[in-house]
């Protein structure tokens, strides 16, 4: 760290560093715009000196304090409106986490334009989709993925990621810098409309196809506000805490973390990729106390050979997929702390949280994360959350939604309203009425509902088996399959079957503690494995078909793509 | 807590026990009000089970779990609706920390009347011009507080605070829960405008005098929300704290305590009285991790005998005065985390806080404290706090604050402005706009900022000393007299002076294992202490007189009443 030295331009000045945005006239007394921005200068004014960005394993690693990282944001929503963004104009960034990525989440904000990161593993038609679609005026990009916007007639900013004076982007920041003629936050007028959209999210989903791509105005300020204040103390984060960015925040904005952890007054640490060597030396060395994963990206460090106890408490926040019971016991034994979330792009992440209860403490395991997995209730500032039928549209009235029974078996649709869920499509006020048919957002997951009130995630719609008749939730499948010791990680489909109309496949990926055991007996695992469902799972709902796969397919973000999955099958 | 059983009609339903208010009618599906009841309705839809009241330490202790609580809170809104309170009716509460106030601050919320919570130490006289002039529709009061309201023609209902079925405000709610028809939580609807007032508090300040008393509205929904969840942040407050009710409820709603222990889903302990032994025995043995108290009562706290290093983390929110170097020490002595909070009834209780910095730790108690007692930055969800001169009213345009320089010197006046200030004064249009002029609503309390933007109160503007034309702030020199360690407590006011105007005059407890040393030796203690306030402080701020007292004149929050001592000191 000592021998850094962010550029000239990122030093804030040494008098009249005024941490205010310009209030908007007329703002009533008792009210202000709830912004989450406001966070950021608030931790430069209280914490200026404290760490709030290392980049450390890059050639040229970076480190930025809050008074540094304020500033440097500052420039870029100063260079934003001299590049001619006006409030409200869309501003495209493509990188992984880096602190270009960290200050477009913030600076967006600050200059008001709509921020619309793009997942960097996406094909280079996929991206222009976006940008076309987005209307974006500008492009931040890292220097790796310039091969996404070959051709792009749109303005590009490139990052080296170097933090140098010489590095592009800097160069961008200061000459923003140099606009703003040192008239700093005051010269940036605050939103006065909280209702005014933050982020521009395209969730590309498990489908995988750019034109099934959804695209969603998901972020306006005070659901983000209230998200990221959801988030922070959901794991008690503090100005003592340390997150480590595994998740990509490029990924619905990072879940509202990036605000999460300048509420809380955090440092947060960047890696351009998700490297489970990296991780683990971090999660040793650098005092991490948080971090986000989907399940298998915690399958990954659970199972690097360099995991081991850490020396100080550690809180994972899982969402994206329900976490196995294995998965849960793996991250407990090395003194990890599994938080389950549960949450969608159109919710800004996670709105739920399965809420550990005293009695847990005498359960086994396998039956505590039977209820750890379990999707749970809303947070305190997410709204309402109900497992619902839809009833038949009537072309006079609403949708009716009627709860199911909570019995823990009944299925319906999870849906929820309030402060915490999307403000529309873009673009599209059908989609939008359609997707809030019924006064409730529709997640499209099926889910039960618990006699405690408590939701349960089964699956998406489509991908519930039917059986014989019966409805097989993968998930369930998949849940029992990976308790088996010889299993790392598992995803179950629908097969045609002629006698049962459809019966479930199971691909695994075997532990590689266990793998050379069934080298050449792929035929006696998938009996051992069958075996072992048996012993818990209706016959329905056992695997008829078990084949062990190198690798699954999956999104850049960690989910499973079932739809390549099933291209598999439908070959077979 | 196995032999007391609520009463039948403050059990739940078994079946059909829905916990959610009736949504408003085209309510936008992303926007929910931000209601702070809904912390409470979701603590009993996740932790149902768990103690949410404790009441020990009565003839007849009672204990509500969270899914108890609540039901007794719906049979309180809707025993109001029977009797005839429509929203935005006042709804008057005379009583000390027991469970009618606990329900009372919940259950208006429910039924969307307005609260006013009155000071169980005013006389009859004060206690009827509030009732009239809150308009108040009904009267809930505590049997020991009857003589406050005799021949009132307002309706009443009175606790025996035994919470048996015999007791009358055990069958008001039981009443209620018949009257509802078991129609439930759904059928209250929820308040639609965030805006609309929650309570009506009424502050009678350091003068004692009821015409003077101030009258505001303070607490609508979105405030009382917001300043909640940063007063639960801020003490890292979660569902293993409990909370034991030392500060009374009726003061400033309990600085929304209330609603900061269900966000966290504590456990809170209530105590009829401030008794220290009773304080102490459950600090030792009840789990106490959180407490509310101003000065006074924490110094009361670390002297009484009993005290002793708990076994449990305890954190201490201070505020009403600032803390002592010697009290702070004397806290974290016992292992108490003082956390320093400073805010006033207009702002809901706290607002800002004193930011402990990592590089404090260095330092000695004596200038950690000092750090300690300044009132610091604004909360998270709190606005914008400022040091000012006002400069002339302009008969053309708005008053012109300008900020003070930040060099701990320069005296102003502390303004705030953003969601968790006031509404309005009740029914006064006039005080409502003098009170925020400039746009900032004027605290009253004379405060320096600090280079690093904390601010720190001197005292309040009446409560300066003008000693040969210097401004020397008696919070100061309390400050360093009570760093004597001789000094139990001590008050410092202005005394006319032939010569300088103005000198100090200081009241002092003696510590009681001091306090024999100076029998008949006033004289020399004086000399003693006027000694060790010249070695810190200036000639003009050094108290020309001591008097040693038994007691200080003190308000039922615990504020010392300075007007009292004038009083005192006009007649020297």
């Amino acid at each position: 760290m000592s021998t850094f030295k962010p550029t000239a331009e990122s030093i804030p000045p040494s008098n009249n560093n005024e941490l205010k945005l310009k209030l908007p006239h007329n703002l009533p007394v008792n009210y202000h715009p709830l912004n989450p921005l406001d966070f950021l200068l608030r931790a430069a004014l209280i914490y200026g000196t404290k760490l709030a960005i290392a980049h450390p394993d890059v050639s040229t690693p970076v480190f930025y304090t809050y008074s540094v990282w304020a500033q440097r944001v500052q420039n870029l929503a100063y260079a934003l409106i001299k590049a001619g963004l006006k409030p409200g104009d869309r501003l495209a960034v493509i990188a992984p986490n880096v602190p270009m990525m960290a200050d477009s989440l913030q600076g967006a904000l600050a200059a008001r334009v709509i921020l619309t990161a793009i997942n960097i593993r996406l094909t280079p038609g996929e991206v222009a989709y976006i940008l076309d679609h987005s209307g974006a005026k500008l492009i931040l990009i890292d220097y790796e993925y310039l091969h996404l916007i070959k051709g792009t007639r749109i303005p590009v900013v490139v990052s080296n990621d170097t933090g140098r004076s010489e590095d592009p982007y800097e160069q961008f920041l200061s000459d923003g810098r140099r606009f703003s003629a040192e008239k700093g936050w005051p010269g940036l007028e605050m939103e006065a409309d909280e209702n005014a959209p933050a982020m521009l999210c395209y969730t590309s989903g498990t489908t995988g196809r750019y034109h099934l791509m959804l695209t969603l105005n998901s972020s306006s300020l005070p659901g983000t506000y209230l998200a990221a204040i959801a988030n922070a103390f959901e794991g008690q984060m503090n100005r003592e805490s340390t997150y480590l960015w595994i998740l990509p925040m490029f990924h619905a904005a990072g879940w509202t973390f990036p605000w999460a952890n300048t509420f809380a007054f955090t440092t947060q640490i960047t890696m351009r990729s998700v490297n489970y060597p990296l991780i683990w030396k971090h999660l040793l060395e650098s005092r991490v106390t948080h971090y986000c994963g989907a399940p298998t990206v915690q399958i990954g460090i659970v199972n690097d050979p360099a995991a081991k106890h850490p020396p100080q408490q550690i809180k994972a926040y899982i969402a994206g997929a329900a976490p196995t019971a294995h998965l849960i016991g793996s991250l407990e034994q090395i003194g990890i702390t599994p938080i389950h979330v549960y949450g969608l792009t159109f919710t800004y992440g996670p709105f739920t949280r399965s809420y550990p209860q005293e009695s847990w403490s005498s359960l086994s395991l396998e039956e505590r994360s039977k209820l750890i997995a379990r999707q749970g209730h809303s947070f305190a500032t997410a709204g309402d959350t109900r497992v619902v039928y839809r009833a038949e549209e009537s072309p006079k009235g609403p949708v009716e939604l009627v709860d199911v029974p909570k019995d823990g078996k009944t299925m319906g649709e999870i849906v929820t309203r309030g402060n915490i869920v999307m403000k529309e499509y873009f673009n599209d006020p059908d989609a939008t009425k359609k997707a809030f048919r019924g006064g409730y957002f529709g997640s499209g997951d099926l889910a039960v509902m618990y006699p405690d009130g408590s939701a349960a995630v089964l699956d998406r719609s489509k991908d519930i088996i039917i059986s014989g008749g019966e409805n097989a939730s993968s998930l369930s499948i998949e849940q029992e399959l990976a308790s088996h010791p010889h299993v790392l990680e598992v995803s179950v489909i629908a097969r045609e079957h002629k006698k049962w109309g459809e019966r479930p496949m199971a691909f695994v990926i075997l532990h590689p503690q266990h793998a050379s055991k069934w080298t050449g007996r792929h035929e006696e695992f998938a009996k051992d494995l069958i075996s072992h469902a048996r012993k818990t799972l209706p016959g329905f709902a056992c695997p008829e078909w078990v084949q062990i796969v190198p690798e699954l397919p999956k999104t850049s973000t960690g989910k499973i793509l079932k739809t390549e999955l099933r291209k598999v099958v439908a070959k077979l």
